[in-house]
């Protein structure tokens, strides 16, 4: 799902911290230039440091106006008006004008990017950003609980950082042609060695059993296109089993020319995926005269936190080689299990097939369960030869520098920093969990059982009146507007059934949530009285 | 261009550096995992651990192998049997078997990705790399003159790096959230300031006048993506001037469905782009049902090293006026100009034609100009609202890691330093592309008069036997096979002219120079004996 960018407990942190650096550099940035007029040497000359010194002092002034803002937004920067030292060669008359043969127009797909991301989901993290609660100096702001951001293990990655990083950079594990030269663009053998023995460490067992598989990316959103790019051609399509996450649709859809093809899973069902509506969808889009090319599925399904039981990962492998198509798995959330429910991936059912590796994809990502999401790298693993040589070749637009992945391959082999994490993100996950869902239980509200990801699935459909997408929207906007929490409304997920609402809790410190069960009463307390 | 990406002289001090890192670490991933035997308790459980300890001592195993085997590629690691501790809840057999539909096909695009790269170009960067020249272990060995590597500033990039990162990271400058948390996916406020600030100090006037106009990107190649698909549908065309670097193909081609037509560049111009040129090649494409949405141009030009002139550029402006089209000016190399002739971007020219904004977009990165290329940070500037707004969308497959950001804000910042950066950049290039080109002279061979980049762009057309693009490869074969010099053959540019050829000296030490010009003796001497 969308994060909060600027939550406000942590933006002020980061302001002031970047806000006092910024200061003195820019201070820096306006004295060094000068000198060079001071000294007269050095290769600048008077012509061009005059200007860099103007442009300089109108950053600090903008600088300067928007810290003194306090909660607004910063205000942009505008253009300032060009240097009057910049000497014209020729003049405009003095060449030969030609007609104007219309605007610039930009591409249809750029067009229908620009126009996409509306509806509830993406107002409501524009309306949270700009009023975002605040202990201390926002109390009556808009609570986020629409991210997927981790923040339970911030404390504990702030030391590892503290301690490792001075030895990491500068000492004698980086030398300068590891840093700045150039590497394969799929990610450094030692970061995927690495990377196989932290999901190993994870899951307990190795699921990535051969590193040579993995495709490093920066992120999981380009992880995700990629496959879709390798394994589709514009006009096929994917089956999606909803509700999933409203960022999907852009991974999947917006550059590539794909299409999605809905499965609807339902409260009946626990909100599992049943391979009778695969069938269903797939003969649909048959009709309609698409080509279905694959399956994708996260797994903890997310939002709702649902796994895959080892049943049907079988069937699904089933249904895909009877119908010749691709699973793509999205496993970002497999450290981030909190129930009692073995987690079961597709590499662990591969093992056990020869014959399908060729059709089973799996995508993780390091951005929730060591609440990493700040280094954005992803993961493709893949034993499908032409995958994987199309992908490594992807990754040139989508590759994590270096720096990067020097950090993480020194964090990801402390095994010990990594068996604290991933035990105390349980931990921590399960308590506020439980804690949310009890809090809303006591409300009348139930969740569905989850064992994975960061969210609680809420069935507020007893309050919307009338039962219907509409009735959701409204309730959503009450809980928006008058409680000031920000949730997921089921319909931006594709959510079949009405009412159903996800809430995030992983962006939470555990001590707000009664305040965030507190508000949401006020919503119902006036849905029921009426 | 494509880089060397193994030069043995610096993979070996990698190697080194990460293999002892690495072993120490491996030694301690093994340990820390079987503490939970011992102690019992802490979450993983017996099952777990003992696959895992068995997957570490592969991996170190497979390290411990791979390193022992001097100059020679490490092997792949090979997949472990499965464990043998999993358990299966069932058996294959029980659940009802489909009958298979076919294979699991990739997209076309995918299967065309995968071949592509062919040709000497991508041959030459093959064969070089499995036999790299080094002064000590490999005297005999291809010294790769096909790279735009530029490593004449390690030694002051490794020094403010070891100067500064200790405090960066680890210090007040920097908090958690600010580096673990989402924040915009085009990049950080502070750090679009200080790459317009940057700019600045390198040409001497504010080119990137308005930061809020910037979008950052993990690396050009991406940069130039966004642009082509925010641009062109699939089935439109861009112009380029050839001869342009071979990689660009791939960044125009792949995943955008977008078309090349190339627009020849002649010695008799010094391969400076006509408008006739280019008005034909517009005519051509309109006459064959295409559509041109763009010229894609490099200024500095790659790999030739021309500047466009003014008058050109303007020139440019009006061709794009009048038939309705973008300019995308690549301006990469700006920092690596190293003749006397003034730089002008296309920054430049737009500051005094208001209406013709929305058609320029500038691309830059700081892989070339301060020896980053590592880091991987690409840069678009564009005043145009809907391509900006598209871009900002499309960077969350494209986003830089955020701690590679904080440290870029530190190092641009440092105007001292980037002022000595600048200038010893500009020395040492005018130093080496002067030695290499007065080198080939005295072959008599002559180079195209060029002011920016890290080529000598040489004529050997004399060489040549047909005069033909065979008779090119041929001493293109020579070259790499006899004299075990890797160069560029024009016709991987598409340069028009046969006997062309590009010289990388970026890459080398300046004592190296009068080595190659030797072993290039060699190869014209058996020439022009026959």
């Amino acid at each position: 799902m969308r994060k909060a960018r600027n939550p406000s407990s942590s933006s002020s942190t980061t302001t002031t911290a970047g806000g006092g650096g910024g200061g003195a550099a820019a201070g820096m940035r306006v004295i060094v230039p000068l000198q060079g007029v001071v000294q007269g040497s050095g290769g600048l000359v008077l012509g061009s440091v005059i200007p860099c010194a103007l442009f300089y002092f109108l950053q600090l002034y903008l600088k300067g106006r928007g810290r003194g803002g306090g909660r607004a937004p910063p205000p942009e920067v505008e253009a300032p008006s060009p240097p009057s030292g910049l000497q014209r060669v020729h003049s405009r008359a003095l060449l030969s004008p030609r007609a104007p043969g219309g605007p610039a127009a930009v591409s249809s797909r750029a067009n229908a990017i620009v126009r996409q991301r509306e509806g509830p989901y993406y107002e409501g993290l524009k309306r949270a950003e700009e009023d975002i609660f605040d202990e201390v100096e926002n109390p009556n702001g808009v609570i986020q609980l629409c991210s997927t951001e981790n923040r339970l293990l911030w404390d504990i990655v702030q030391d590892w950082l503290t301690d490792h990083t001075t030895r990491l950079i500068t000492g004698e594990e980086l030398s300068i042609t590891g840093i700045t030269s150039y590497q394969p663009f799929d990610g450094l053998k030692e970061l995927k060695t690495a990377v196989a023995g932290f999901m190993c460490q994870v899951v307990g067992r190795p699921l990535f059993s051969n590193p040579a598989q993995l495709v490093l990316t920066a992120g999981t959103a380009p992880a995700v296109e990629i496959l879709v790019f390798s394994l589709a051609d514009p006009g096929n399509a994917f089956l999606v089993p909803s509700p999933y996450c409203p960022d999907l649709d852009g991974d999947i859809k917006w550059r590539t020319g794909v299409e999605i093809i809905p499965v609807p899973c339902r409260s009946a069902d626990s909100f599992s995926l049943s391979i009778t509506a695969l069938d269903r969808a797939f003969n649909q889009a048959k009709k309609r005269g698409l080509r279905v090319r694959g399956i994708i599925l996260s797994n903890p399904s997310n939002p709702v936190g649902v796994l895959y039981s080892r049943e049907t990962l079988y069937s699904l492998l089933d249904f895909a080689t009877e119908k010749g198509i691709h699973i793509i798995s999205n496993e970002l959330l497999v450290g981030s299990t909190h129930g009692s429910e073995e987690f079961v991936s597709m590499a662990d059912i591969i093992d056990t097939e020869d014959h399908d590796r060729d059709r089973v994809h799996i995508v993780y990502g390091l951005s929730e369960d060591i609440s990493l999401v700040g280094f954005r790298m992803g993961v493709i693993y893949t034993s499908n030869e032409n995958v994987l040589s199309a992908a490594k070749k992807l990754t040139r637009f989508s590759s994590v520098s270096i720096p990067t992945q020097r950090l993480l391959i020194s964090m990801l082999s402390d095994s010990k920093f990594i068996h604290q994490a991933v035990g105390l993100s349980r931990d921590r996950l399960q308590r506020m969990h439980l804690e949310l869902v009890n809090g809303l239980k006591r409300l009348g509200v139930e969740c569905m059982k989850s064992s994975g990801g960061f969210y609680c699935w809420a069935d507020m459909s007893g309050l919307i009146r009338p039962y219907s997408e509409r009735g959701e929207a409204d309730l959503w906007n009450k809980l928006l507007s008058i409680a000031k929490i920000n949730t997921v409304p089921g319909s931006s997920c594709l959510c079949v059934e009405p009412g159903w609402f996800g809430l995030c809790f992983s962006t939470l410190r555990e001590k707000e949530i009664p305040l965030v069960v507190r508000r949401i009463k006020e919503v119902i307390d006036a849905c029921t009285s009426i």
